[in-house]
């Protein structure tokens, strides 16, 4: 039988349906080989790219060339850019702005592989400083209300580069998942991801990593088969003041986790996605988080027509497979 | 320069980022190739699938046996199924409650063709009738909220069979797409997809079929290249009610649109959602439409983040392909 969950966050609901899904070979990957570098996120291809922002660099070493560990640079195809007025215009009945907004790239390693996973504990933290960093820097001009993080790793994920990188936009609103969740932690009885955290820790069966700082759990209503939230134990609304400690807990978690994905399911296409408090807020409006979603699945009709999901693999499954001994 | 959009009946922000797509060739389509039937929703394998609800067939044959034109059955392998109380149960913070709901699959021709573009006039029809048939019979359980009908058409959108069908679930509850849409067409100043129509069809930039009862679109904040809208110009809140004539109109337009987007793009993967007025309100409340979603982009990190889209693709390029005498 299988069983509608709703997640207490967004009101989404969820239906499970373990008869549909099963084992984790029962989800197939189209196996991605990861080509031979050098690419134009490579060093020593830095002209390949616009102009760097931003880089953890070896001390002397000039921008645009050789010598970095982290690499931050615009996009070269942007969604949005530039400056100005938020201002919505009508167009009769519709409703448009001008794309303002700012688009990056964060390019993880110099090495060329796939994913958080490949990176060493220190380049792994490094990674989530410089997201920190460019967060506090994007966040200045009076339009930008919300800067949203994050990464797609393998075609089905949606990316088009294969080197390990990330990806910050600076949005003049606040968007439509953040406003929901914003209710939920300002909830009268208290911070409702607060509670689900506790939850979770005294329950256990949805558990993959807990630690002193940081729980990564696979969530009770997961959209996704082996869905995975990394939560600060903390009530913390701004990513980019996190302290060194989470953040470093935070890098090893996720490392963790991913690679633990990586061993059951064979290096799976995902998204990671930072959830963080909007621009304009007092810090302690939010819980910061993020959110793994491997792409075994293909959201369709169902996804689409409603905003809820059908997810074959209950979240207990999900954590048992990745919290076997043989996949440690 | 890109552009923000938002969609007047959901509030979704939809960024137009025309410099990072281009023409229909950029957007690459896996092409599938239709295998040879027959399947096990072909005719004399009727065995194949559960025993049949419902058919459209020649007289004197019996169910489960040759001699139908549409057929419906259960899906094998149901996201949801029985009936019950729609009663939430709390697991500590978490909510949930059985999988109720049904799960139905339209096998909408005994020929082994792949979309509802395949379809022979009088077939397409059938297959909006028996649509609303099976809304008309789903209603009937005090538990049933909303009737979703979904089609999804080739691997990349979701499809695990290549005969064409369509899937119609009961669901306990009003998703939220539709409940968003639902404040839209009640707006004070009123229906706000009336007022789309009546300037799209002024505006004509999107248009791409205009007829009698029932006008195609591509939308001003669509969320996909080539997305399109299929809407009957009457304000007319209940599918299953539409009166033969619209229905008449709107298959032909379906099909005139499918075929125009396959000629144009090889015939891509896509969905089509049906939005239709909740089960328990009065019928003025909504406006019924048809939404085609061509999965040529993957949704990503940013739009799994925020909820939000990026679409390379504008909705006035899309509609000027498709209308281009050439691909008539």
């Amino acid at each position: 039988m299988s069983e509608w969950r709703m997640d207490v966050l967004t009101g989404r609901w969820v239906v499970i349906a373990a008869e549909r899904g099963g084992r984790p070979f029962d989800f197939k990957v189209e196996r991605e080989e990861t080509r031979a570098g050098p690419c134009p996120l490579c060093p020593g291809y830095e002209r390949e790219t616009p102009p760097e922002i931003a880089a953890y660099r070896a001390p002397g070493t000039a921008p645009d060339t050789p010598g970095w560990r982290v690499r931050v640079v615009p996009n070269k195809f942007p969604a949005v850019r530039g400056c100005g007025c938020a201002v919505v215009a009508a167009y009769g009945v519709h409703r448009a702005m001008p794309g303002i907004g700012a688009h990056e790239m964060v390019i993880e390693t110099p090495e060329h592989v796939r994913g958080l996973e490949d990176l060493d504990p220190e380049q792994a933290v490094d990674t989530l400083r410089m997201w920190q960093e460019r967060c506090l820097a994007l966040r200045h001009p009076s339009w930008v209300e919300y800067i949203q993080v994050f990464k797609n790793v393998g075609r089905a994920a949606g990316a088009s580069l294969e080197h390990t990188h990330s990806q910050i936009m600076a949005l003049p609103f606040v968007p439509r998942e953040v406003a929901a969740e914003l209710a939920a932690v300002r909830a009268p009885e208290g911070c409702r991801l607060c509670a689900v955290v506790r939850h979770e820790l005294a329950e256990g069966s949805r558990v993959v990593v807990a630690g002193r700082h940081v729980v990564v759990f696979a969530p009770f209503a997961s959209r996704f088969p082996f869905e995975l939230w990394a939560v600060p134990l903390a009530h913390e609304g701004d990513f980019a003041r996190a302290n060194r400690a989470v953040l470093e807990e935070m890098a090893s978690a996720l490392r963790g986790a991913l690679g633990r994905l990586a061993r059951v399911l064979e290096r799976p296409p995902y998204n990671l996605v930072l959830h963080t408090g909007p621009v304009n807020r007092a810090a302690g409006d939010f819980h910061w988080h993020l959110e793994l979603l491997p792409r075994l699945t293909v959201p369709a009709g169902f996804e689409f027509g409603t905003g809820y999901y059908v997810n074959p693999l209950p979240p207990e499954a999900a954590a048992r497979y990745l919290t076997d001994d043989n996949s440690r």
